[in-house]
């Protein structure tokens, strides 16, 4: 195994993203980071675990777009420590329990702009995984339960969330292919596959 | 040798795209087009070869950039057959070639769109390579002679060029991870990897 074991992946909903990353993680036997960051995270903070839980459901709604886009924090009305508001208290200390996973051995985290917190580390390697919108529609439904209803609608606004919370923390840009080191479709080269490739690339750096 | 082996290569200048497709098609023991596709193309399309290398040529400035968004033609003074303006003329005469020479076999094809050309065949994977500025301005300098003179600023100039110039003719998005099969860093991989590893995505695919 190579010294780059570390591997950050950010992906479309519905693109099989985080079954890609956690099928590597076990193939390699290596830790797996989703919830459980979460959830560490929690613990360290001194915030209760359902905070932390309501605050990551949120996201899925446009109630954390407008706290990331400072609507809320600007009228300091959810502010809960200092001047520091609550949706960057938890950027912080999700970031913080990157770090420390980072720092223990090698590993795989999905999302949460891991990446971008884990910018200076020359063994960790990025992964963005896309896939066409018929194959994340299938998905989508199949495998997490959506209704068909206005399917396409509530996946484009999910990809516009993800977006916008990558780039506000970031300043970088969601889905673009020089943030990333590596890229997948994974709708042209099926999830048993990219799990191979990425094998690949990482014993190859 | 599976089915996919036609592959289309887009790039950053000096992220080593050209370099990587060749060395990947002289492994593969399949063709390579890159300027040998100007040259069949003004064979088959009755302009004499110079005015095409004229055309290619002009690509590097900013002529080509005027043309291609529609100064030049809207004036209708570089029109040179019936309503159609020359470099659309060329675009058109370049994509026939395209998809002739795909239709002969197995090949790799670097630039001119050829992924938007190609786009409705199953059997063709795209890929796009990039690479951090370092080591951009170092390959331009070391192979292929670019002065250090406001190297930074030349690259950025020609990124621009690609990008207006693929996403006019395609209505896609240069350099976004999604219209690619799969993108590439090859700074962080290196030239002899990402050959490599490409080789395993057209078997795996």
């Amino acid at each position: 195994m190579s010294k780059h074991t570390i591997l950050t992946i950010g992906r479309q909903v519905g693109s099989g993203g985080r079954e890609i990353g956690r099928r590597l993680a076990e193939q390699m036997g290596i830790p797996f980071y989703d919830k459980e960051l979460i959830a560490q995270a929690a613990k360290k903070s001194g915030f209760s675990q359902e905070i932390f839980e309501e605050a990551d459901e949120k996201a899925a709604n446009s109630l954390l777009y407008s706290l990331v886009m400072g609507v809320y924090s600007a009228t300091g009305s959810l502010r809960v420590t200092g001047d520091e508001p609550l949706v960057e208290q938890l950027f912080r200390v999700q970031s913080e329990v990157i770090r420390e996973v980072a720092d223990q051995g090698p590993c795989i985290i999905v999302g949460r702009c891991a990446d971008y917190v884990l910018r200076n580390r020359a063994d960790c390697a990025s992964v963005f995984i896309h896939a066409d919108m018929e194959f994340r529609c299938r998905r989508a439904v199949e495998q997490y339960g959506f209704s068909e209803y206005k399917i396409r609608e509530r996946l484009q606004k999910e990809d516009k969330r993800r977006a916008s919370y990558y780039n506000f923390y970031s300043g970088k840009e969601w889905g673009k292919a020089r943030e990333y080191d590596i890229t997948l479709s994974s709708s042209k080269i099926g999830i048993d596959n990219a799990v191979l490739l990425l094998e690949q690339y990482l014993k190859l750096r």
